[in-house]
Parts: structure tokens; sequence; C-alpha cells
């Protein structure tokens, strides 16, 4: 099988470069917003990623903090691509991938040691019929064969400081059970920001950040469109990306 | 004491007046949303609004059905308006307006029997503080002395029928705990809107749907926006109001 590897720009981070194979894992829009919605403080010392595919999350949160962040992917050929996307951008010494399964994470570090814990999961249950993938890598990234949302709340729970932040994008018609897991796991939901693909549309997905032990009290943010009517990027969307039009890989 | 009573315009609902009075109650923007928000088929035969003030929501849900609708008000002085507002309305044979507690209800109707509740209940928890009105009728009116919002979602759970509608509006800040009682009271949370105040502010308040002993899968609609930057009304809420700048009283 040919090496099917491209090397792209991800988008105009900082001359951020990220290894990616059509046949494997690209990184997604999903992928930008996620860690664009992070708060990070010089207090937050220790960061991790749950199901990093080729590492688009750290990479993001590497331009907002000096801290160490760590990676997890499961799927070996994407785990190489992390690696390989590491090295290029000479990030070694501050993103560290790790080749497991997020629910083995609680016997590789101590509970209540993270500030911050940032997901972009599978996103569709394996009972959703019959739309998974034949390609077993795409399907491992796309559904909740190897891991369920409630599987990563629950590590994010243990992994959490008291106080500390959960990060997560996921669909929007799946709220209500984010928010329930969220909260029968102590993490309570504290900011949220719906995006919508264009203006007057219903929105398909929702940025979410829970304080593990946090009071009540939700901030709703203002919404993010994605696309003007014409199809092009919003000015915000194009703010995100660092103002470049250069996203043909997202 | 004078009887400080005004007659305004609903707004431009096809000439429907309200009976005020700034001492006791007046209609606001968000008695106006909750039923532009409601949707009605004429299979909808029996609905009812909950804590009704001098009836705006069942006055706006009347141009959209020719079923039944009943409202619901505690305070005596306030339930003496809406009997005045349906009868300058002429819509006696439409509207019918009980003076009793939400939580009495139970004795009132049979459960499973009604298509639609409506609600746009006092915000304010009590110990949210000193910020109680040193007036009782007022104070009633927007905080939990009287009723919670527990209270008032079991008794929906009661009135409605399988598969029937609850609607909403409330203040975004509490949106986990609504729904989260909704879901413990078998109410799945459909249809969601936000409303902000301005472009690029967080969300005030918040419209909900949700359907007895539904399916989970929620729709978040577009957001709804209030006032341009100049502090007029943006041309959605224009329409709402039925297109006429007479918008003084709410």
């Amino acid at each position: 099988m040919t090496r099917n590897v491209e090397i792209n720009d991800l988008v105009n981070f900082k001359g951020l470069k990220i290894v990616q194979n059509d046949n494997y894992f690209k990184a997604s829009l999903d992928s930008i917003l996620l860690p664009d919605f992070v708060n990070i403080n010089s207090d937050y010392k220790r960061i991790i990623d749950f199901c990093s595919g080729n590492v688009p999350v750290p990479l993001v949160l590497s331009t907002k903090t000096k801290s160490v962040i760590y990676g997890v992917e499961l799927q070996k050929e994407i785990y190489d691509l992390a690696k390989e996307t590491i090295e290029i951008n000479n990030l070694g010494n501050q993103i560290k991938i790790l080749n497991m399964n997020v629910k083995d994470l609680v016997n590789e570090f101590e509970t209540d040691s993270f500030d911050i814990v940032t997901c972009n999961p599978p996103y569709f249950k394996v009972s959703e019929g019959s739309n998974l993938n034949s390609d077993r890598i795409k399907t491992i990234a796309r559904h909740e064969v190897e891991i369920t949302l409630e599987d990563i709340i629950k590590v994010a729970k243990k992994l959490l400081k008291n106080n500390g932040d959960f990060y997560l994008i996921h669909r929007t018609e799946r709220l209500m059970e984010i928010f329930e897991l969220m909260r029968n796991n102590n993490i309570e939901p504290k900011r949220v920001r719906f995006i919508y693909p264009k203006e007057n549309t219903d929105s398909n997905m929702v940025l979410i950040m829970g304080k593990k032990n946090g009071n009540p009290g939700l901030k709703m943010h203002y919404p993010l469109i994605v696309h003007n009517d014409d199809d092009t990027y919003t000015e915000e969307i194009m703010k995100i990306f660092g103002g470049r039009n250069d996203t043909k890989e997202l």
C-alpha cells in the first residue's frame, strides 16, 4: 500500500504543520475550534487531550501555553502520524503522545492530577445503525467502538484536579446526554457555545466547558457561525484560523 | 389607593388589548416570546398556561388556535386584571382564568388531559438573597415564594398527555437545573432557543420545549437577538410584535 501521507499547514497557526493521511485520519474544523475555546492561564501546568488523532488539539494548545500537553491515541497508524507531526514541528519537549486507550489512563497517571482535559471524541453511537465505516480505522475514530462518551467523562473526572476544567466538542443532538453524564460525574457545565453551519440554521455542534466539583451557573456564549451564505468561512472562523484563507484541509 | 390601571395594546397582535397596573404586574417581552415559540396544530384541543399574570400568553395563543386556553393566576389582584383583559378582548369563550395556585391544579383537572402546558414562571430563587421586592405582589410574581420550578414541572408532568408539549421561558443561568428537572420528570427537552440581549453578548433568557415521554434528540434553534447595537428592537423582534414599533409597554 502506498504511504499516502500529506504534510499540511495547520491553517495559520504560527507555521504549524500537520501530517495527514486520507486513508486514516485528517484534522477537522472541530479540532481547531475546541482548543480555540480553551482558556489557559499560567497556573495550568498539567494538560491532557483524549482521542488526539494526529494531535491538532495539542498543536493549537501549544500556541497558548508553555506547559507540557499529553495526547492519547489508541490506533497505532494514527499514533504514528501524531509522532511525525510532533517531530516535524519540533514540539517533542512539549507534546507527549501515548499510544493507548483512554480507559487505561487511570493506570498511567495519578488521580486528581490534571488542570485541563480536552476531548474531540468519536461522535456516533455504535447502535446508531448501519453507517459504520467499512474501514476499521475510520470507524474507531468516528464511532464509539473502543470508548463511549460515558467512559471518557468517567476518566476525565478521575484525572482532573478539584476545580479542573473539562473541554468537549460534540454533536448538539447529544447535548442532553452530555449534560447528564457530566453532572452525574460531578463535572458542572459552566460555559457553552453552540456552533451553527450558517445563519438561520439549527446548531449541529457544541463546545462545552465543565468544572470538576464546580457550582451550578451556566454561561451561554454568543453562537459561532461557520459559513456565510455563499459557503465561504465567516470572518470569525477566519480570525480563528489566523486570517489566512488556506483551509483546504479542513 | 388610586386604581392605577392602564389599558394598552398588546403590541400589534390583531388589536388585542391588555389591562396593566404598574403597582402589580405588567406584561413583559418574555410573555410575548413564549407563545411565539409555541407550535399549535388543530389536534391540540386542551391548552393551559401556568402563572398567567394578566394573561399575555393566552392572548397571543388565542391568535394561533380556536381551542380553549386555561390560565392560572394565584394572586387575586392580578387575577382581576386578567379577568378585565379577557372581557375587554371579548375572549371569555376561549380564555378561562382560574384564581388558584398551580400546585392545586391536580385537584381541578384529570391527569394526562392536556396537549400543551406553557409557563412564564417566577425566575428567582428565594435563597438568591436580598433582592426580594418589598412589594409582596411583585415578589410573588418574580420569586419562587409560592411555587418553585420543580413544583411547576411536576404539575406539568401530571397534567400533560403522553407526548404532550411543555413550553417554558426562563433565565439561561438556570438551564442545567431546568434540564435536570425536566428529565427527572420524564419531560424530554426537544427544542431550545437561546435569547441574547444583543449581538456578541451572552444569552440571558432561553425558550424550551419538552415532550412528555419523548425520545432524546435535541433541536437547538438559531438564536434570537433582541436589540440592535443602537438599542432599537431587531427586525425579528419587530416581526414577532407584528411589525409596529409600538413597544413602550414591554
